[in-house]
């Protein structure tokens, strides 16, 4: 059975020693985020997770959902009564507002309270962030009635949500969305079409579902500008929030997939089933986009956590498994043989992961930080800065956390030889659910079509810009340091190849998008490991920062965070150098080939 | 349901213009594979691996295999009539020796062969693969009475083998085994433990099973050398061939595991069973390792395998899948988007994979060619060199083959977005089979730790100086043809960045060993690189003279060759930068974290 205990000092480092919260106090909702707050609220999150949820992985994963004849579907024993403490706990609404019965705290704790979620049962976490999701489009975008009608049950946790985009033919492409709405006398509308891949779309976990479905209005246009978003609830509710009759939606069928088999996958048929315009008319698709970021962020979150629960089994497994001796001589001479962290490659391998999870954790907080700034802050500027940093850093945090939370996953269970294989043993488990986040809100392939093609240019390209200065202005700042200078210097160099990859677009992919297009997913990952560094550094020098202070007992923790961050920088930036020989070598070899030979 | 296309154009493409099989008539065995017979061979195995293997593939996985409460077996619906076909057309023996019934082919055709049973079905393909084992143990360390009762059989698949070797405490470290076999006085032992992870160990396919089993005889030294190879049928053989009384061996479990569900893995119990010595007392692991390259060179030839079947779904998929318009403009313009193999990324992601397979089949059919000098070669020197080939590239076949080769699985699923996550298009199952490759026959740490430890010094380094020669005397060779500049120059770099690499180790592992223990993985790796760029030089000079000559219709193929070719060298080999970086970086922050810190 997998272990998994929740990183809170990691955490805690974070928020006060790296990223100190306490100096955004002026903040709505962040005077209330105390350290002592912060503690306890990590601290009582841990436990859930740990204890409630952490033993229900492996039992949602063996029984998977079950759809019954009526369209019904049941989800693993265990899971209502889990969904119900964690509503009760009051963790679906963290950062929701008060006045809707949330708590009003920095995205930053949602977050972090969501890795530990997604760490311990990220099937289980679907349920509870796609309802985050629907919450967070319908306080952008409801009416002040959708919001009164809906926010208070979805943030207690009685009802759920959903995000309905994707049809049997297209999913990257939104434009051929074939779902039509029908307006009705009473200001309603009908939907009318079928939805495939629609996370939570049926469940047993609570009284009644918000499905928000993207759809066309009988005459609106054709193409992503003829897109409407409406909210369709599951039982319509009566306007004091009793339930009424049934809406003609339903689960056609629950799909059979690779991994998270605790959340219902479902196909949802809507036949005329009465919905209500969430937004304007025809501006459906930015209404859903304006929560990307955020459902992208979470994402990318969960490739982090699968990693974390991975790396910390694979650490287990490493110190209690005997097999060889070390090369410097027996290290376990009572024993048999030696535990294999000692050897080299199982201690590289660790290392990997370990140096990964902490810096991919501190762009998470980092940018849930900038999520805050922009909701809260009450100066234009900076509310400017903080939208523009998550525009640039969501696609590189939702590509890069998931592809290398998956390839962390793999490695993880390669440490456990055969065993790995072996369904027991749950490290397969982890490969299998980690699977899809490279795959779901937008495939990495778009990640990285939108980071180059979107988020470069837009603004004249002011978002990179203010990322390299700030990164640009640390490597200055603290140039000179000798403590620094094994962090401060490959940096330097990582981004100086940023730098060139995204000069070769601006003198190439302008006149020939194709070199954009085929340089696209190697410059995510060359962003992604600027980025990385960077946060290395923030890291490396709070800790030093707090060693020189005295460290209070965590002088072992921050030595290791130095140990961990030379390895990051010796080891994984020297790949930016490969990255800008492939951007550099562009589109040529990637068009020439025609169709029939592949 | 999955296709597959068996790729006989290449493997023809390969053994007749890049490796000229033609040039070997004087080798035993040779003259009989005749560019026709080859042809026909080929002709007939791709047809049965598409028509009766292929569809077998998601039926066992989805049934997997059953132990039955008195210890038997049953594979998946159709896997015993596949394998009376398997063995009526004399696929297992293709090249064993013909005095035991065996065609006594290259090993060039069974690992060509081995391929597409492989791609076909590689849950399936393991029952023959631990045949083939078997036999060639038998044929290297039998006596002639154990060979003339046991080769005729497996040959014809009447029987099938195994090999036992993991414990539950040990795999890597098999000086740890505790099975044991106590004299009899006939001559015969008793073996006694138990064994795990024994693929094929049970199973209603052939009426015997032949288990190779490494065990301690009673009174031998602890450790490695204490260790011997023994033959235990599970039905006692008469001594005419018929069978006797049951033999006191059993499949105590079968495992519940990610991937190749039909394939049985089991746990057998030796409760005093029956065998006899195979080799020398004592010499077990010796004899156990003379069939480890070859069985080595098959797993990295599954890896293949399954990269390949996966991309050619990927490509049918892209051509069909409509989703988007060229950034070039519509070039589908009658339907409502473009299939995305118009895309830039989808087509990198599928040269990267294409590019990989072609120079893959050629590091195998090579190597294979190798193995065929060793053992047929009437020239010592021949033999000595082939030998050093195949126990240098062994390791970073099976090493690169199958990370790669999963890692590809894993690019062509992607490609299907949503739907690659879902079992009934069957992507999810080749990234669940293909993950065990990167594990069993010596998990990837292993073989770097072998490239590294044990082939790079053996005999002062020859084996590897006589590999950079035939390289570098390529590159010379070619170095001033313009045509062969894009292939040669990059691969002159990435060797140039090898024998670094090397040297490193030399000045700095040999008085530190973890040094050569922290660089290995990426050592291998590395190696690997430049040996598929060595490979792709060969072919593209290959592809080149057909065109020169005309080219006989397969000009399209050949220019195909030429385009895959420069996209590997372009966007492949500059990888090799970051892998040296890392292997210069060396040990320090490796060893350097305290083990409670991780």
């Amino acid at each position: 059975m997998p272990i998994y205990r929740a990183p809170v000092d990691d955490v805690q480092f974070l928020i006060n020693d790296v990223f100190h919260l306490d100096r955004y106090a002026n903040l709505p909702g962040f005077a209330d985020a105390s350290a002592d707050v912060v503690a306890a609220i990590l601290g009582e999150a841990a436990k859930f997770c740990e204890e409630e949820l952490t033993p229900l992985n492996r039992v949602g994963d063996a029984q998977g959902c079950t759809r019954h004849d009526d369209g019904s579907v049941s989800t693993p024993a265990g899971f209502p009564e889990a969904f119900r403490k964690l509503a009760a706990g009051g963790w679906i609404g963290i950062s929701a507002p008060v006045e809707f019965g949330g708590q009003g705290l920095p995205m930053i704790l949602t977050q972090a309270v969501n890795e530990f979620v997604s760490s311990a049962n990220v099937a289980f976490a679907m349920y509870h962030a796609l309802t985050q999701g629907a919450i967070f489009a319908l306080i952008s975008h409801g009416t002040p009635e959708q919001k009164a009608l809906y926010l208070p049950k979805m943030i207690a946790g009685e009802w759920t949500g959903t995000m309905n985009l994707t049809e049997p033919h297209c999913g990257t492409d939104l434009g051929l969305i074939r779902s039509r709405a029908a307006k009705q006398a009473d200001g309603s509308f009908r939907i009318s079409g079928t939805k495939i891949f629609i996370s939570a779309g049926e469940h047993d976990l609570a009284a009644n579902i918000v499905h928000l479905v993207l759809a066309r209005i009988e005459g609106a246009p054709e193409g992503t500008r003829g897109l409407s978003l409406f909210v369709v609830p599951k039982v319509l509710p009566n306007a004091d929030g009793t339930l009424g009759a049934r809406n003609a939606v339903s689960c056609g069928a629950i799909e059979h997939k690779m991994g998270i088999h605790g959340n219902a996958t479902c196909v949802m048929n809507y036949d005329g089933a009465t919905g209500w315009l969430v937004g304007e008319e025809n501006r459906g698709l930015p209404a859903m986009f304006t929560m990307m970021n955020e459902a992208r962020l979470g994402v990318g979150v969960q490739g982090l956590a699968l990693s974390e629960v991975a790396y910390q089994n694979a650490v287990a497994y490493a110190k209690e498994r005997l097999q060889g001796r070390a090369l410097g001589g027996a290290r376990a001479k009572d024993k048999s043989a030696d535990p294999i962290i000692v050897h080299p490659d199982v201690r590289r391998t660790l290392l990997t992961i370990k140096s990964f999870n902490e810096a991919a954790r501190a762009l998470v907080i980092w940018t849930a930080l900038a999520s805050d700034l922009h909701r809260r802050s009450d100066d234009e500027k900076i509310r400017q800065a903080a939208d523009d940093h998550m525009g640039l850093l969501t696609p590189v945090i939702k590509g890069v956390l998931t592809d290398q939370g998956f390839a962390n996953t793999v490695m993880a269970q390669q440490i456990f030889g055969g065993h790995g294989y072996i369904v027991e043993h749950g490290m397969e488990q982890f490969v299998r659910d980690a699977r899809i986040t490279m795959i779901y809100e937008g495939a990495n392939g778009i990640q990285a079509l939108d980071l180059v093609g979107r988020k470069l240019p837009k603004d004249g390209g002011r978002a990179l810009q203010a990322f390299l200065a700030e990164v640009q202005g640390f490597i200055k700042e603290h140039g000179a340091d000798a403590a620094m200078k094994p962090f401060v210097e490959p940096l330097g160099r990582a981004t100086g190849r940023l730098q060139q990859a995204t000069m070769w677009f601006m003198s190439n992919a302008l006149g020939r998008p194709e070199h954009a297009g085929a340089g696209a997913y190697d410059y995510m990952h060359l962003f992604g490991l600027v980025a990385l560094g960077y946060m290395w550094c923030r890291m490396a020098r709070a800790a030093q920062e707090k060693l020189e202070r005295g460290a209070d007992g965590a002088a072992e923790r921050m030595q290791a965070k130095l140990i961990t961050g030379r390895f990051f920088m010796e080891r994984m930036l020297p790949k930016t150098q490969a990255q800008l020989a492939r951007i550099e070598a562009g589109a040529d070899s990637v068009m020439q080939l025609p169709d029939e030979s592949f």
